[in-house]
């Protein structure tokens, strides 16, 4: 199964996020490959994650960093070992693919049975991109969050880092506002072509990878509020 | 098998065409996915369509209107349900992605040999785009035929809804003139590399879907003729 | 699998260069279809080329030459077979669409153990792309190559046809500088995040396909020296 080869160069934050988004579809066994790998070649560790009963192939870099933080946010089991042993690997490996070289062949041998302990050895520590979580939550007492975008996706709608767990439905149903780039946001949508009769434009949805996402009525929401991923989303309840 | 996953955004046209000119590639029992689904999460229904031996799960949008007419122009058997089984959906129901949370899993169980009829109800109407079929087909009265195109490729040809029941070879060797947004298209193909001793760069050629289409030597056809999707193509015999 | 569906409209050379990286991390006895086309419906022949192990079947118009080149350089075994067999191709056959009609069928039939001598009738020669060994290989009398830029890739880097035979590492750890449209590029790295000290964006690489590439920092390559495929490249021992 080919989930994507669509990612942007170089973009480790969208393959995380890509991967997060679909790795819940696949079953239990399931073994992903992800390759977005500009360290490709230097002192990088390839690693393999288990998380749950899937198993991540790859490089040390933060690609797999939202599927652990989730895993172990749930409180499910994630081994992580450095893959170490060269006879699992394409000879001769290359120094600029991996993907080719280290990962597939890893990934084949994995498919035949192969533990992960004969392929690496146990580590603890990885490469983590900055945690989805968000970090400060003010509640009541000024009544707002700070959130951020954490991806655009092909039809310019932008993903929050916000979940149900920081608003619920009866927070919505008060009226939230979502101020990005000095752009508020006040419309709320159950689904994408329902009928608010606001004039507005913006509008949030709950998105099919669990966090609320600013879309916009036949536009691209990144494009009307020159949204680029990271941006700040102050949410004042 | 992934036919595509490149249809522009909300582009229900598109993927109609699309459907059309592979789905008779593919063999009878053949299980087909359509989603493109601006309406997703709204009122609009998910239908399953067993259009003679190959089944069609998606959005009831229009997505399976042109296979729908050619399955009934053909005088085949045509089979529409309404999909309202909710124990063959992925639990919960996202809003916004029904793709992944009731279509994949209807042809999953599909294919492992649910019933149709258990899977939803049986009905007789669904959402047609304009139909693919000439509407006003003038003849030696006034020598004009009036089409229109019905899809642009990505090397720029353009489609139109002309096919040998409309121009036959006799027809297209008496000589044929089709005018679109004020040019007219004179010369005729066989195939895109024959030399035809015209020094026009466009020409028309039967295309691999059924359909006579607009094309250029080493160009877009659209881009000279400034074509869209819907453009009139007025035929002169 | 699907290597990719995104060579350019009639790019026979990208088309060319992809085969050539790809074919060698296939098994022995792999059936690859490759089909760009622009020659579709004229009296350009369909082929099948068993080389070495592995069957390619497609248009005859140097899509298979690059590898064709590998294959007889290295003393492979390489059999060419016009395809005249009709009874193997779909019924009937369009001017503009082999792929479906024609080298698909005779894909399925090879698998299903059709000999190639039953498909078509054995040949010797077929259409040639230029070759990518160095036409004039000067030594220490002028200390100078003159290579091209065989393909652009979507980072922009640019493969050159250089290869280990005419670069080793020695003479490349002694200083090696190539010149592409009037600009020099002097540093070399082993990967592509190495740190070299060099302020230069630009520099060498041996790429994954076995050739050596002219890459930057972050960057495109070819957009900073204005590079196309087919450029010359003359290199400085």
């Amino acid at each position: 199964v080919d989930i994507t080869h669509e990612i942007p160069p170089q973009d480790i934050e969208t393959a995380a996020f890509t991967l997060l988004a679909a790795c819940s579809a696949f079953p239990a066994g399931t073994i992903h490959v992800g390759v977005v790998d500009p360290g490709v070649g230097s002192e990088r560790r390839p690693i393999l994650m288990k998380l749950g009963e899937q198993f991540f192939v790859g490089p040390d870099n933060g690609i797999f960093s939202h599927l652990l933080e989730k895993y172990e946010r749930a409180g499910e089991t994630a081994q992580l070992f450095h893959l170490t042993n060269e006879k699992y690997f394409r000879d001769p490996v290359s120094a600029t693919f991996h993907g080719r070289d280290v990962f597939a062949p890893i990934a084949a041998a994995l498919s035949l049975g192969v533990k992960p302990a004969v392929l690496g050895t146990k580590t603890t520590d990885c490469i983590r991109l900055a945690p989805l979580k968000l970090t400060s939550e003010a509640d009541g007492a000024d009544g707002k969050l700070t959130a951020r975008v954490i991806h655009i996706d092909r039809f310019g709608n932008c993903v929050t880092n916000l979940t149900p767990n920081e608003l619920n439905d009866e927070t919505i149903a008060a009226g939230v506002t979502l101020r990005v780039n000095g752009k508020s946001v006040k419309s709320f949508r159950k689904y994408f072509a329902e009928e608010t009769g606001s004039k507005h434009k913006l509008f949030t949805i709950w998105g099919s990878a669990g966090f609320l996402e600013i879309a916009a009525t036949n536009d691209s929401a990144a494009k009307l509020l020159r949204a680029r991923r990271g941006d700040v989303v102050i949410v004042e309840l």
